[in-house]
């Protein structure tokens, strides 16, 4: 079930700690110049640095194996693979019996019957999101949109140019936050989306809640709207390209794009790892035991998932964009 | 693409205002005694009365064809018919040229190159719920969850004792408003949903979007939890069950189920058809002109969504509950 | 898992004694013409009538109830449904105990755990295959590509001017037979079809074995190129529209159409149900006992499979063909 | 569209001349043993050596990145990779326009728009189904089922003891020759298959027709039983685990197994690669010339295409296998 997508399909491997991380990217039409630049520069805007990041600093060198010929894409499935290197070799087994609160710990034990690999998370791990990242990249390159993604707020900060101070206190206080992105996709024309279950929003819903993290997804003014009534929600067409005078729906009509930007919030969740200690069930003493997280974590994971947000709209467009030239 | 599910599938089809809607559901485990009165009562809880619901008022008789014999399922897909019968026959071709502000009248126009059934809404009615509403009671027969739903806030209120005299007053200004539904599933194991393309939150997330008028979706305690410290948002495990101190996770961890109630908030935009005169864009005058829409219409569908937003959570969890037996 | 299909998507229900059968078919362009009289042609094709198929006559009438306005599709989802009408009220509980030799019988009480509709088959009865007659006139009423079929062998009869004498002399013997069909495809462009997985023949192989007593599907000379050197077999290009001087290969390159004629032969097993008395296990006595069907039945149910083994393989063209409209 | 699979789901990447193929195989259950030595004795059975079988011989070292934990399968997609190493960087820039009969070069030009990697058949290389084998060792080591197949005619020779001298003369010919493989399946329960469009015949025969040269599937005993009444063809049941007399249906009841050996034919095409010179269509000189295939080749590819064919009905199996537990 680690596939997505009708035509232009992406399937996702690798767990944090294993020999590689990769994905396989399937139904990129052919004659697309095939831009490694962006990639590179896409897994590097999704790696630490900042205040608030991990330390945990991999190189994400990736190799494309297949689907590639002399500079362009084949039109054959496009697989790339990134090796896991930094890996610090700790024993993590107690994380079998101390689960950790927020982690995905204690579920993964009981699905998979005792045989996950829990080493930094394993299959759960936000590692994984940098093969999501570069299946995004592919859809870029031949995709005619433009993406841009802004944190808007972080904990209860919406002044970002305090962010800095704002999270060294936090981290001092070995807590963490989360935060709201919001992405935004220009040029995009009217008619991507189908009306039931591959709405707009069904198949970004789908694509965005698959990154970990990922707890709310909203469209245009989102949640807010609540606030409104139908007389200001309701977005006034002005002219034959379906441009608004508003644009509360966030460029989605019916679940198909009316041809306005298309604007997206999402709620991503405190980091679940904090270096504060936490009594939480400990399943080898049958009691609640306190456990403190060691390793090297983000205080707001929410400060660089940005690109990972926007690569994952740009793959579920992708194949919206297919399946409407099928019909054009 | 009108179809969702993996092994338990779902393909509905129908528009507004042609002979009938109706649902096929497949993957239904044979020997499930069939519920009629379920399926019947589910339909009556989406039918408008209350006040702010339309006037329109079709009894929702439905028919099963296929899939039934001695009254338990065969194993077969299950064909689900709705009769349209309180259609007005009254001239709709005004929306091909004054598209409704908030609708996929103008969408629609351009995606089907002019060819969509734009009577009520066509295919985009939210008529075609009443499918959706059915295939989910047939979930909800074999599974063995507790569902509930309720409003938590509709406009700007959240004490909903004074809700009937504050959408007739909307409802008297010719106005709309939207709301907010919270749904709980109780009694659900862990390990249901897959770790990436098929977290709950991706697959519930996918079905909430399709129903029309749904623009935000979170779990647990959504888009709220920015305001919380990473220390306060984690759940802390309790006992070998996985039962929780907290819930701000909504039941779910890594995208699977952790044994918490399962907690879903679903922002339900306001109703697009208000009897205010709008100005919006006149494809053949090409000019912007006041649309009064009439017809019959809810000042807040929001009201009447929720059986709809339970039943469409019951269809992903039919799906993942199945897919996970497949591993036990 | 009763549906097929990437873009053109096809769901098929019913049993045969139940109210009705039908099909829904997602993914047909806007715009097209409805023929509603190709339908009702090609339903009367597999209509019996001639020597050697079975006196249960229906008359296929059916309903569209959605996806068309004014003519023409509108772009989402069209339902058919057929009604069984001549369904005779006998009693079939005995197949139950007794199951036919050839038949589902035993399999189907076994998968569906005693729950399945036995009646005439039930789910596995060759009636379900007017539903995909049905979705295959809507394949064909928007391909540009001509479809033909014919029986080229019955029985060990290859002169088939003799057809009827032959059926009627196994008819009085109350046995049966089977034969081959050939499915021809004419002005079918180069390119359909993708490398691995949905290659032509695995398409048109998967569609075509789904129909009841089909049991053996091969491409061009088929089986018989056992016997031909490579030499031979190979297709030789003359031209720059990929015309071959022979076509071994049935028109198909690398699993890709190559703008030669589509041929496809098709093996049809000969009618399980035999009035000829049959020794065969009755679960009830737990011993072999001496069956005799009654009952309306084809001494050879190939002499009008052969519309449906055309319209399957309009289906499955039809999502190779929109697919490849994506990529065009 | 090279993916395959509901639950076991199989994406396959690579082609011939590139860094390396390789495939993703997700939906394994968790806690199986992995059988590193069953991959590479199933890899070895593919490789050449045999008369008639091709002198590139690529050593198939494989490398397995993700999905492995302790030696045991952790429920996450598997990942296994191998490298391309015995390639010669001959130029193979004439394929473009004089394409090879019985051959994808010139449908793969056409359908790509000129960007397929020609070298050695890209894609369509027979190469990429050593991936292919890797899959289905995995599903055979969970699935309790004994699977063998073997030659059972070559050319027109079915005395297989003389198969040596008759290749050789053939080669010396600058010919070749295709056969046909029979794959046989024991211990193989009730109920695998789902009666429309999964079943087991449909499911097997889109996944043999996947691999290369494969132009006819059948099943029992195939095109064979078209000389056979339907009082011979039909296998009488002869007691409660579904045992038959004979055994014409191959094991398979309306699509569904009924516990009899699963038997399956398979005709592979003479290989399209002959060093005998053929008139075919330059594209550069528009005119027909002498082509004259240099490389290494198989006089008879079917001669090691049998594991590649038992591993494809592997992997249909296990897809089937693992749905049906999701309804036991």
């Amino acid at each position: 079930m680690n596939r997505f997508g009708n035509l232009f399909q992406v399937m996702v491997y690798g767990e944090s700690h294993q020999k590689a991380i990769g994905v396989v990217v399937d139904g990129v039409p052919a004659g697309i110049q095939f831009d490694y630049d962006l990639i590179k520069s896409d897994l590097d805007k999704r790696r630490p640095g900042a205040v608030g990041t991990t330390p945990r600093i991999e190189k994400d060198e990736f190799e494309v194996t297949s689907g590639i010929f002399n500079g362009y894409t084949t039109g054959s499935p496009i697989h790339i693979m990134i090796e896991n290197k930094d890996v610090q070799s700790k024993d993590y087994s107690n994380l079998v019996y101390h689960p950790r609160p927020g982690h995905a710990d204690f579920v993964a034990y009981k699905k998979y019957h005792g045989f996950n690999d829990y080493r930094g998370g394993g299959r759960f791990s936000g590692r994984v999101t940098a093969a999501l990242v570069a299946a995004g990249s592919i859809a870029k390159m031949f995709l005619p949109f433009k993406f841009t993604q802004q944190l808007i707020q972080i904990g209860t900060l919406t002044d970002l140019s305090k962010m800095d101070e704002y999270l060294e206190k936090i981290g001092n206080d070995k807590d963490s936050v989360g935060g709201i992105v919001e992405i935004t996709v220009k040029d995009i024309p009217v008619g991507l989306g189908e009306p039931f279950f591959q709405k707009i929003e069904s198949v970004l819903g789908s694509m965005l809640f698959s990154i970990p993290a990922v707890k709310g997804v909203a469209f245009g003014v989102g949640f807010d709207g609540v606030n409104m009534l139908g007389s200001a929600f309701n977005d006034v067409i002005l002219d034959d390209t379906g441009k608004t005078k508003t644009n509360n729906s966030g460029g989605i009509s019916g679940g198909i794009t009316n041809g306005n930007d298309l604007v997206i919030k999402v709620f991503v969740k405190p980091t679940s790892s904090i270096r504060k200690p936490q009594e939480t069930f400990n399943r080898k003493s049958k009691e609640t035991q306190t456990l403190e997280i060691q390793g090297r974590h983000d205080v707001a994971i929410v400060r660089r998932v940005g690109i990972v947000l926007e690569n994952a709209v740009a793959i579920g467009l992708a194949d919206l964009y297919l399946i409407n030239k099928a019909y054009e």
